[in-house]
């Protein structure tokens, strides 16, 4: 839609790296969802994943430092990317340590672009399925193994996540750490904004269907100001023609 | 809404078909629910049963056939009829036998069409209805029998499916098997898709009455076009009176 | 918003049992509700509400019969006014007992008419808070006594009604009953048609202060109308001028 | 938006007013809310905490009397200030203390306006956060003790109060006594009112997209009338001139 003729360093640096920087955001979340998922996986693998997870946020770090350096207003850039500077921050965090999925979210969130309808649908039903998948995943991680804990296999979350997403939220399974209570009230944010996008996109559709049935196009400005101006010079003629009878005479 | 004069084999295929398709729809919908529902039923009427419905699938199979044989471009017909496609591959596979309901709930579907508002409600009260039922069935057929499972009659199917899809879930029952829980997530779907119609109509519908109330109906082209033209041949007229009065003094 | 000058019998008859159907109607919630919420009212007292009861519903016969006799064309008053018909044949059968309420809220309804925003939102919260009673006390009515019932007092109802008609459903009080589950399942409706309409009414709000602060007042069909008419006239004018200017001369 | 030249008393006072209540109202909170959150905090501080509370409400108090001495017209005054009036009569009835909360958010609410859609959804985060917060601190103040009570600690509450207001409902918290059920019951009407705000604002941004790309700026009803008045005067212009030309020759 923009066309950038003079980007900045910046942008450029933010353009080349978006693709790279999503798929590394593919790799973490499957670095960081393995040993969740299979507890029994040998121990090379799990540390492999391990140095993987980190890796890649060392790359985010990276991409942020450099980012940081070459906006031309830097307390501009941390205000405006405040999330960004978050997200890295919050892997050091231990008990956070399961919000670190936003990262990949907002990451591959930022590949798509959301236009009309069509690709509305199209979107919503991907980023539900990342949130539902990586939501699964981070309560699994924060509660396996917890006091009183009812989730404990990837199924069981799946399942909890789907429920909760939906707000059926039947309550055979659900959270009881804090951390699985924060990665759930996140997928308590999605349900509304799941339903929302759901409903407001069908009740535009429905008011447009009826618009259209309804109304033909209306005059444009354009044409009402290019009928005045023919009248006007109508009028300026007519009084040019008498101006002269009334001298010729 | 479209006159087609030229119906390809396809269309006059698919159009004289729909109608025998939809009673073989609903004939399928009859003898797969039934065995369910009533589990001590005789055995030979559960052999017929089990037959009519693989009849019926094996007219689906047929249907889709001669489709692909009369259509012109035909890897685009598989693409495009793509869900027509898996839902005959289904039944074959054993544990997502649940989900053959799909069929019957497409294949009724294709005998709506949506048009506006008075007839969405009609269409969207007679489409739940079909799918809590559907699911209600499917759910019962899943979970019966299985350990742990508190859904084993079709008043608590019925009950529980009534509880989904309006997203209130109390959790006094719930699936607890892959394949009811898979029914379960569709029926998540069904109850999103209900809350945004209901929504989105109600909307459309508050949007347009207090639209009709503030605006009276606004100019259209034409009638701005028509008198540009009144306007136009007028100051031509004026031109060729003065034009011919320079000349003829 | 109509004047209706000559007024049918029917309509006349309508209009005037109106509010003392109305008021009937609110006796009949009181003499119903009365012996459930205080199951151990005085038997003389319990006696009398029951009369009552019925001593309304005989109203309601008699209106539908008076009605149907004033109808000029009585086959299409029966297909219209099904739903009356239906509400007084349901007290006879027993075990629909409880639905009797759908009378009381159907004639308070008729008595509020439904105009634009403003008025939604009383209308809303009067009939959203009169369907939450009646349900609490058909279902308190229908799942007292009931084995493994958990609904049994008003408190719970209501309590239970109101986590239901938004659903949140705990899932703490639930029916267990075919009767409390119908009712239950109306009650769902009435939620999400009261989700409907705040979403729905709340988005017509948006959408028009949107409107407002973008465009201003369009031209009007009447306005152009008029101006085409001022144009032709102009022109009959100048041709009718010219011929009399070539015979004259 | 509007500008007032001849403030009255009572908009001065108001307004002068507004801040330093709202900072009362948030002193409120914190000494209503920390003796419920800590339980075991030191007596004199409760009292300290205590006191503060009662100080508030007598600065409201005040504030009621003194605009409604003001007030030019004081019977229009109480009907339309009757939630004031209700909220500062509510903490005199002991078992209706919990609705407290309600004045803060309302006092918090008048520093608010609501402008567009940006704007909403910063002021609908904020509502929610502190009602949310409210209703926990409430639900906790009224279960803490109650027999069969499962909400004792503020985490448990503030996740009882997170699965409400998004109608999720696990189950697994939920209110008993009658305090807590009717704080659940105005977090039910929050939720709700959540869900339209969330959807109606989507809907209405995805109805106005979809419009500006359909509709270009059609013609006011200004540009229409000054064309008009440009025509009438050439018409009159024209008839003048035909009339000199009749006596002229």
């Amino acid at each position: 839609m923009v066309v950038m003729i003079n980007e900045s360093a910046l942008e450029s640096w933010r353009r080349r790296t978006e693709f790279p920087l999503a798929a590394a955001a593919l790799i973490f979340l499957g670095a960081w969802a393995w040993p969740i998922i299979d507890p029994h996986s040998a121990q090379p693998w799990r540390e492999a994943c391990r140095f993987t997870t980190w890796l890649v946020w060392a790359l985010f770090a990276v991409d942020y430092t450099v980012s940081l350096v070459l906006a031309q207003q830097r307390w501009r850039f941390v205000k405006q990317y405040w999330f960004d500077l978050l997200i890295i921050a919050l892997p050091l965090l231990r008990p956070l340590r399961a919000l670190r999925l936003i990262h990949v979210v907002q990451l591959l969130n930022r590949r798509f672009s959301v236009s009309l309808r069509g690709n509305v649908s199209m979107y919503v039903s991907v980023v539900t399925a990342l949130v539902v998948f990586c939501a699964a995943v981070a309560v699994l991680d924060a509660e396996r193994g917890a006091p009183g804990a009812n989730i404990d296999s990837l199924g069981d979350a799946l399942w909890w996540a789907a429920t909760t997403v939906t707000t059926v939220g039947y309550g055979d399974y659900y959270p009881v750490t804090v951390s699985g209570r924060l990665v759930a009230m996140t997928l308590f944010l999605a349900g509304i904004a799941l339903l929302g996008v759901v409903t407001g996109t069908l009740a535009s559709w429905f008011t447009e269907r009826v618009r259209e049935t309804e109304e033909t196009a209306t005059a444009t400005q354009d044409q009402v100001a290019a009928l005045t101006a023919e009248v006007r010079a109508l009028r300026q003629r007519l009084e040019g023609e008498q101006h002269r009878r009334d001298e010729g005479v």
